[in-house]
């Protein structure tokens, strides 16, 4: 059982609403536009590595991928691409920032029963703007006190939103799907994890190792919470 | 004089550091670059525009600035511009992603003096991941308590950000170098605002009325924050 917990950070994409779905049908996308030059994989591949290279300089989030879907467009066309695929994929990109907000099953009941007996919050990486527009669709701001959008979720990032928050680890539950950036740093840190996972996750956020830890739980669904803090 | 305050927030841009500077000479590359097809002053009007409209898809910040210029060059062009050319717009606004971090006059003893006696954040709107990166590389992350970068700077914004900090609009003063972003809205939510003029003005930002209010003060130099606040 989990006890002394005062904040319980909810993760948002994957988590609380659908997420790499939407990615996963603009990278088809991109993919059907650049299939002149190389192959489906060939391309996902030279795409995944520009966003990681990236990464330093534009952070998470939408905007960032969009910017590098263009600069993998002329990097793997040999600079031959069109200005109409340029425009093509600038319009992939709005759409991902236009997507509906679709609820993850039972998520909205959790969170009720949650509210007003934790603090709770929203800590999420991504774009600041997609994030918020994202939080006010999904209609679940208000069982959160506030939204924290990180530029990494690595253990120094945690110690700075508990600094923030002004708790102590052991009283912080972080729930999320990627084992990656919601567990290991929370639990590095003293804190307490829960993962949830979601069926498909990002390569970037995927580990290769099992978790053993005594502040670690996983469940299926997030509604299994209620029984984890016995409430 | 002004009394009562717990916590100080800076603006960032051109409060701290220097920021308009980076833009108007990103925007003078990109009119250069585009010259074939319209005047530097068309073009920057067409820049300027794409930008205001994609405002609410993309917010603040030099990633949807990038994403404006890109938009930009394909309509002007009529959709004729080159490959090429975009590549160019791309460095232009990597080139952004990596400027020094120039700290305004005076700004490290204004922040040594208060750092102790009040609580201090920076409350900034902007991109996420830049606004972190300039922080730290200023060397002025350990005066302040954390960075928000805020979505917008509008009443509901800075009142949320009250909600967050847990403290009444007569403990909360702002400082910044935009009337329209950093003291309209906080004066007309219960706080005080200090206006500390920079030399160039976004024309977003700009405001065409004079402000007369009891919480209002005005300043050419941050140190002079010392004697309002009666240190």
């Amino acid at each position: 059982m989990i006890e002394n917990i005062q904040v319980i950070a909810f993760d948002a994409d994957d988590t609380l609403f659908i997420n790499e779905p939407y990615f996963d049908e603009a990278e088809e996308k991109f993919c059907a536009l650049m299939s002149d030059y190389l192959s489906k994989q060939s391309l996902a591949q030279a795409l995944f590595q520009t966003q990681i290279n990236n990464l330093p300089l534009y952070g998470y989030g939408v905007k960032g991928y969009i910017l590098s879907m263009v600069q993998t467009a002329y990097e793997v066309s040999n600079h031959t691409v069109s200005t109409k695929v340029m425009e093509k994929i600038i319009e992939i990109g709005k759409d991902l920032l236009t997507k509906p907000v679709v609820l993850l099953d039972g998520i909205e009941e959790t969170l009720q029963q949650l509210h007003g007996k934790y603090k709770l919050v929203v800590a999420t990486k991504g774009d600041l703007k997609d994030q918020h527009r994202k939080l006010h669709l999904s209609g679940l701001g208000a069982y959160f006190h506030h939204i924290e959008v990180m530029v990494e979720k690595e253990e120094l990032d945690y110690e700075k939103l508990l600094k923030r928050l002004e708790i102590e680890p052991e009283n912080f539950l972080m729930i999320g799907n990627s084992l990656k950036s919601d567990v290991l740093p929370v639990l590095n840190i003293g804190g307490t994890a829960v993962h949830v996972p979601f069926h498909t996750t990002w390569a970037h956020e995927r580990i290769d190792h099992e978790i053993v830890h005594n502040n670690f739980y996983s469940v299926e669904k997030t509604s299994e919470l209620m029984t984890l803090l016995d409430l």
